[in-house]
């Protein structure tokens, strides 16, 4: 594995699959960002919404989660992903809030208003079309 | 909800969760074809690599499946996602192959090697930054 997955911390968009008290998988976009081996990804909406964010109500439920950033365009042959398994929990405190703040500009106009979700990584998977 | 969003059928990846015989969740990228209420995918690898491939095993045990379809770009004020929830089968009939080279010219060089993915879409939920 070489070339762009080496380089996904940096990827602007993941995407965070968790499964419901129901056992049925949901899955959201997500920002992120990698301290060491923990995903930050923050929760976006207004308190009174996120007490009822199905991402979080699921993690309380079953803290394991998957975590997929992928590369996709129309040459086939440059397509990649990178996948992580880990265990998720919902973190008041504020301290990876910098560091989302700093990869994402957005982030310093306005503040992500819910919890900070941090994921330990446990196993990552890497996959590319061909060697590059 | 209007705009690209609506367009969604026409996005070039998706992904697709599962949840897998041991309860986690598992996500992978896919290229899909809508048609009607069924959106069909194509497993890509070897047929040996396949009958190992996790999205099969975890369909066989539990059918139950969630498609995010999401565009990203850095003004937050265009982001937007349609979440599917369905029924998964694997199915070995062809007749949806069309369809996807029809979507997918790089399949005209080279078609799917696995078998097709049916999902009858159960529920659709739609969500924008905001209204356009």
């Amino acid at each position: 594995m070489s070339g762009p997955a080496l380089h996904w911390p940096e990827a602007r968009v993941a995407r965070l699959a968790t499964v419901g008290p129901d056992g049925r998988p949901h899955v959201v976009p997500i920002c992120f960002v990698l301290d060491g081996d923990t995903l930050y990804t923050a929760v976006d909406e207004k308190p009174k919404t996120t007490r009822r964010l199905q991402r979080l109500r699921d993690i309380e439920a079953n803290p394991e989660v998957c975590v997929l950033i992928d590369h996709y365009e129309e040459d086939w042959s440059r397509l990649w992903w990178v996948r992580l398994r880990g265990t998720a929990r919902i973190v008041e405190d504020e301290r990876a809030l910098p560091l989302l703040v700093q990869k994402y500009e957005q982030y310093r106009r306005e503040p992500p208003r819910g919890p900070l979700i941090a994921i330990t990584i446990e196993d990552r998977r890497e996959w590319a079309a061909v060697a590059r």
